[in-house]
């Protein structure tokens, strides 16, 4: 199967880390979008995926799956293994749950407010921006840092007792947060203590090599 | 299990659907909560969804779920047969990236017109607009309903040769782009027939009649 993606795009680095918790690394070869040069707003990119973001995962009968959460959800199920989407419904129910907050409350609003009310990808990419509704959005993003804070506070991982997809998520806001450096409360102690465990896992680990080393 | 929605809100009508289809209505008590008045974004309504957004599912044990997405994965996977969020991990993957992008490329981009740049709620809930960001969002979801247009051409279903949460979702986006008067080109042909064709199913049917008749 083929990624497309950028080595170090923090929506990508999603689907890597999923990627490497499913020992599926080494079926996949990535293809460079890259998203400095607006590649992924270009009309070959726009027939992979009609919303212009990455990653994007293609199959080998050239089936196309967009959306971290979609593709997740596929890589996920292909071994009858569920170990990131959860295995009984309540446990699907709230790990999309939480995935949805992590975007909604974190990542997405971080996005925004690096595309709308800082230089973003540059002046050739960025042709619309809304200053306002992007430093609104950063301001959400800290409040969503609070919220997962709270909630780390009474539990391991974000949507219970296990790692899931919802802290790979929530990994990837962080990591677009540092990208724009955009910091976490000191006083987030239950979310800064997360992040330090995650940082140690194996996926995460292969993913921060991947970056240091572009593939 | 209780719902907690309002009785016409176009996300609250993607789980009622989804509920309709699953066969769930008579075990849900639907417990209202009045958008027009704002108490989606007062204290009591916060502590049970975070995000302050409509429906979240309650069950027996006291279990909150939220997300219209992650609400309809519990409910379809709950009597092991998963009518509505796909059996094999293609039609998941496909499934959920096509439900996402219905939200983005349309119900979401409604939604955030309807609260920036149309009176909305109301000033006594919409206490920010941001009405150019309101704009841009309206003429992305007419492109939006273009896109889905073109998907409607080649396949039956939004998500391909069966009917899906992803229909769901374009419907919620329908139905919101109805109460906005945010019309259909006349030229999407397809997914005005798609559109005709899906609201001659019982469960929106079932909706309808709620949605007439309040509970």
């Amino acid at each position: 199967m083929k990624i497309y993606d950028w080595y170090n795009g923090p929506y990508p680095a999603r689907v890597r880390i999923a990627l490497a918790e499913k020992g599926l690394l080494p079926r996949v070869e990535f293809v460079s979008v890259n998203l400095w040069k607006g590649e992924h707003k270009q009309p070959a990119f726009l027939a992979l995926n009609y919303s212009g973001t990455l990653p994007v995962l293609q199959l080998d009968d050239g089936t196309l799956i967009a959306e971290c959460t979609a593709i997740t959800q596929y890589l996920d199920v292909l071994d009858g293994t569920p170990t990131l989407s959860g295995r009984t419904p309540v446990e699907q129910g709230l790990i999309h749950m939480m995935t949805k907050r992590a975007e909604i409350e974190l990542m997405d609003a971080v996005s925004v407010y690096f595309h709308h009310a800082t230089p973003g990808l540059g002046p050739e990419v960025e042709l619309y921006q809304n200053a306002e509704w992007g430093l609104r959005m950063r301001d959400k993003a800290v409040r969503g840092m609070r919220y997962f804070d709270g909630i780390l506070k009474s539990q391991p991982y974000v949507a219970g007792d296990e790692f899931s997809m919802a802290d790979i998520a929530v990994l990837g806001g962080m990591i677009f947060a540092a990208l724009v450096d955009l910091p976490v409360p000191a006083e987030c102690e239950a979310l800064l203590a997360w992040h330090a465990k995650v940082n140690e896992r194996a996926s995460v680990q292969a993913w921060r090599a991947m970056v240091a080393q572009p593939r």
